[in-house]
């Protein structure tokens, strides 16, 4: 069972039945297939705000960042009106002829929209290293833009799928007062994207009037305490993208509001980010590894990010192993050259130690907290985190044979 | 077919047939079953220089040692005589109570060899968190102790296997002039001991007389080129020891023929180390990660273990794929506030690209060279590393199951 509570409706927010990215007032996408995908499956996305939107953007830390990533930096970060994505190919490590291929992307995109180039971000997903034909995405672009609409969010985030069991796709509202501000989402991830690389793209869309200068704060937060607090694998991608649209349809945030907003924000990135998790290839199991009593923050997101990317510990979790010893020798590492602990480390599976009877229904779960209390002061942080199975390697070993 | 080339006496160095540890004059083994493996093999072992010996050691970074390596940092170094091990339970994780099993190891085990409870090191491997009966131990050290011999070193090797495939001994004669040199090793490790922690646990023994200030440094070299260069899950063990005994029954070595030693300790280490990640858990291939055109060594070492640890990469190297752009996501991600490569990144496979032909002919090989050349400068460095394959999943989370 790969569902559980972890995909529903975050608290205080109210899931719209059938939502998606464009749910909120003044979005519209549109999506088709133009060959990058061999099952002939949707693999070209279009999401638009109709009204001038103001935008956000946070990208792949990477040191070789893909083609469209590189284009995107081109951009004014804050005046984005709309995104293209194809999933097959990712564009990446393709040098000075895929960036040319990104900005036609974006060309296309933007003629067929009626928008400038400036105004269109890019995302791909798929191969890296490979190109594609340039003249079979412009159709694929142009097809998109044929069938645009207010109801083209679910099939766009299809389009964007590529080993994604399910697509990730919803809208929320929430309640300000007289007012209701909606948020809307599609994104992809959290496992092979193609069976080459690790891809997480996301795009979050509101009828929110926003400030520029508050979405960039309030984007690189959520970010922050969702996607970059998510592991599979513990690669990172050259093609990491979230978008965050805000085209003012809806109330203007500010005070209370925005506040009010901000949380729904993180709470949607969050949301997002769960599912990319419980989406890891061949992932059976949902970690939430909570580091508590370390000598401060930084101390425990290494800990945390230690315990929730050791194979040992991954591996464990899929053969439902409650290894207390594994999660021992991955503190012991991430705490090398910092001294050790000044006290007993305490492990705990939702609540219960290694040794409780009834721990084994617990690492049944398709998810649980993994608990770690280091008592060396008041530092604590949390990881999403898969488990490690038979389905990580066959989907990125066996393709080809 | 898991063994090959790397497997062979190291250039220079003349390998002893059914060598062992108790090759070099004046060192004796022995070894017994005590019921620590349900298998009931050999899981006690001893062994000891007769005439007096200078000793190094190098122990983990973990900041969670085990105990026995608490045990061993309690002791002079330089001035051990003989090791215990045992094989089954790691005596780590066991806190006050463990520490004192330690102590009564060495302490048996010096009574049953006429020698100091300071003289003698003590190892142990296998699952964490659980305690032996000592009285069983004892009387394993007991047993032993009444079957050492010069003859003793294979028995020792196989007492100290876990999960090992094979048991990592041998010993190789250094020519020095007129004088000839032996360097005797056991070793275990590469993979999960028990199947709940990997152990690197390692012993050199030699007949030069080498001073002991001369031998600490050395050791710290050779274990920086060696084991400290090889990887299979990334994981640090709470037990990793490395112990080289030299008793002086041979030539004294001073000026070029401790240069000699040193290149031929280096080489021996670096023989077991390779046959580690050779033993890898369900390991297929062994890589030797090459990275040259770095800013500098310190850069290259970070790229190396990105790539050498990459479940991406090694996931590929187990499905035979020349997957050049997981090994750019890893350079890139290792760079991630670095700047990017400024110049392309190239990617060989003993000095094959992706799209060469040959490659596939590269890839079935049980070892090759990936070779990373960055084009950023001058810094180059290695890394000993496994491929990732059902065999490690199945190894880490199937056993309960």
């Amino acid at each position: 069972m790969v569902r559980g509570d972890w995909l529903a409706a975050p608290p205080g927010l109210a899931a719209v039945p059938g939502g998606s990215a464009t749910t909120p007032a003044g979005f519209a996408a549109g999506a088709s297939a133009c060959g990058l995908k061999a099952s002939g499956a949707l693999d070209v996305g279009l999401l638009r705000s109709v009204p001038r939107a103001v935008s956000a953007m946070v990208d792949t830390a990477s040191a070789l960042p893909a083609a469209p990533v590189l284009h995107n930096r081109g951009l004014d970060r804050a005046a984005l009106q709309a995104v293209v994505v194809n999933a097959g190919i990712a564009n990446a490590a393709t040098g000075a002829a895929g960036l040319e291929d990104a900005h036609a992307m974006a060309a296309a995109a933007a003629s067929a929209l009626g928008l400038a180039a400036g105004d269109v971000a890019v995302s791909s997903t798929g191969v890296i290293g490979d190109r594609f034909d340039i003249g079979r995405v412009r159709a694929g672009i142009a097809a998109a833009a044929g069938v645009l609409g207010p109801g083209g969010g679910p099939s766009f985030a299809e389009a964007i799928r590529t080993t994604d069991r399910w697509a990730k796709s919803g809208a929320f509202r929430i309640p300000l007062g007289d007012a209701v501000v909606t948020l809307g989402a599609a994104a992809k991830g959290g496992g092979m994207i193609s069976p080459r690389m690790a891809t997480m793209l996301a795009y979050v869309t509101t009828d929110a009037a926003v400030a520029a200068g508050d979405l960039a704060a309030l984007t690189g937060e959520a970010a922050a305490v969702s996607f970059n607090r998510a592991t599979v694998d513990g690669q990172m991608s050259p093609s990491d993208t979230l978008i965050v649209l805000g085209n003012g349809s809806g109330p203007a945030l500010r005070g209370a509001a925005l506040e009010t907003f901000r949380s729904a924000l993180r709470a949607v990135c969050r949301w997002l980010a769960v599912q990319m998790v419980k989406d890891g290839e061949g992932a059976e199991h949902a970690m939430r590894v909570v580091v508590r009593g370390a000598r401060d923050g930084e101390e425990a997101d290494v800990v945390a990010r230690a315990v929730g990317n050791s194979p040992l510990v991954k591996t464990a979790a899929f053969g439902r192993d409650p290894n207390w010893g594994r999660v021992i020798q991955a503190v012991g590492q991430a705490l090398a050259g910092r001294g050790g602990p000044g006290a007993d480390v305490a492990i705990r599976f939702d609540g219960r130690s290694a040794d409780d009877p009834e721990v084994a229904e617990v690492l049944a779960r398709p998810e649980y907290d993994l608990e770690v209390v280091l008592g060396r002061g008041a530092g604590e942080a949390e990881l999403w985190a898969s488990d490690l199975g038979h389905g990580y390697v066959s989907l990125n070993a066996d393709y080809r044979t």
